[in-house]
């Protein structure tokens, strides 16, 4: 098993390791939970265990539809190994349906189906509040080129694909979500960070009940219990 | 002449008349000046006569390059008739420099030239506060298609070719503009609105000193005196 080096990062729901080899690294997910670019703060109490362990499903289920991801092997509950990567500094969101900030900024109602899936760039800088940007602003910030904005956009629209109606099966509506890439040593690019209801808005079928972060954002209650029913319908499927 | 109609709308720097004929309408220009989405609001003595003439001068040498615009006759100082338009709603901002929201939104410092001039789209919508916007959304919002965005792209950098060389000439530079288009009855697309100190940052080439509404929305002074300087430098080297 690949041993814990020196820590590399440690972000507001995870810790970064160094390990023997130069290529890989250690994820720790951890129960802390922050909102609205930090500025409300909490623990969700068996949240990195679900995030850590409910991110692999996807890993998994996502490279065997052949997107190239991070993901190498689950090492504890809340640990696993990782291709070492630099991250595009994107944050890019894959929309639905309408809802958070998307459905604020275009006065749309939340819940109102988009009449085709759509990505959202928005610049990874804490001091700016994780801007939306267009491709030209992604471009003039050095951040991506236009090959990689195609690439990423497809990338992103192509794990929708994947993972709307794998949860779909479950009784989820998958309604948005984030996701953050990044290159290898070779300049490959990988779908990294992570994919659990922190990043993404899980919506009940049925009852569209939030089964996702928000609950913690807008003091819903039954943050933890969320988490837990979520991770119940990703894991107890993937069992069968 | 062209007589001036019923009302047809008034806006924050400007009313809109109907006249006699159906595809022509009269804009009458107001000394009215709000900033901020009209949190901010007075009065600059003069400018309803400089924003009219200075924006027809510009449709004219614009048309003269081929850029179909709303213009059709300046009929007084203050009025002009145009023909008659629905506005796509979409402020449409071009940018060589980086300033104002841009500038602030992206951590980039007032002045930075960017590599390439951009196109920017915002949703024409007060109670939205025009927020910035992508293709995607505009297309989801019903306010463009792919191709209609893609036309005034192209249109609005064309006008950008024509002015920022035009000013340039004239001891002033072009940071940044905001256009809107509008289609006739006949479905072409036309250059609508304004453009003026109002619309656009000019600054003066060499001291950089601003010579546009930021001296108001900033309160920096020499309001009037910065229209007047504006207007002086557009018209007299077009009697040349």
């Amino acid at each position: 098993m690949a041993r814990k080096g020196r820590m590399l990062y440690e972000g507001k729901a995870k810790r970064v390791y160094e390990t023997d080899a130069p290529d890989l690294c250690i994820v720790e997910y951890k129960d802390d939970a922050t909102a609205f670019n930090g500025a409300k703060r909490g623990v969700i109490a068996g949240k990195g265990a679900v995030n850590n362990r409910m991110s692999n499903v996807f890993f998994r289920v996502l490279e065997d539809h052949n997107v190239a991801t991070h993901f190498v092997e689950e090492l504890s509950e809340r640990e696993t190994l990782v291709r070492r990567v630099a991250i595009v500094p994107l944050e890019v969101v894959v929309r639905n349906l309408a809802a958070g900030s998307m459905a604020k900024r275009l006065g749309l109602a939340e819940g109102l189906e988009l009449a085709r899936p759509i990505v959202e760039f928005y610049y990874k800088n804490d001091a700016l509040g994780d801007p939306l940007i267009t491709d030209d602003h992604a471009e003039i910030l050095g951040l991506a080129t236009p090959a990689d904005l195609a690439a990423i956009r497809q990338e992103a629209l192509r794990v929708n694909d994947v993972l709307r109606p794998f949860l779909a099966e479950r009784g989820v509506l998958l309604v948005d979500f984030k996701l953050e890439f990044g290159r290898d040593s070779a300049g490959r690019l990988l779908l990294a960070d992570e994919i659990s209801p922190d990043t993404c808005r899980f919506w009940d079928v049925k009852t569209r009940e939030r089964l996702d972060k928000d609950r913690f954002r807008r003091d819903l209650g039954g943050v933890e219990a969320a988490y837990q029913e979520m991770w119940r319908r990703v894991s107890e499927v993937e069992a069968r």
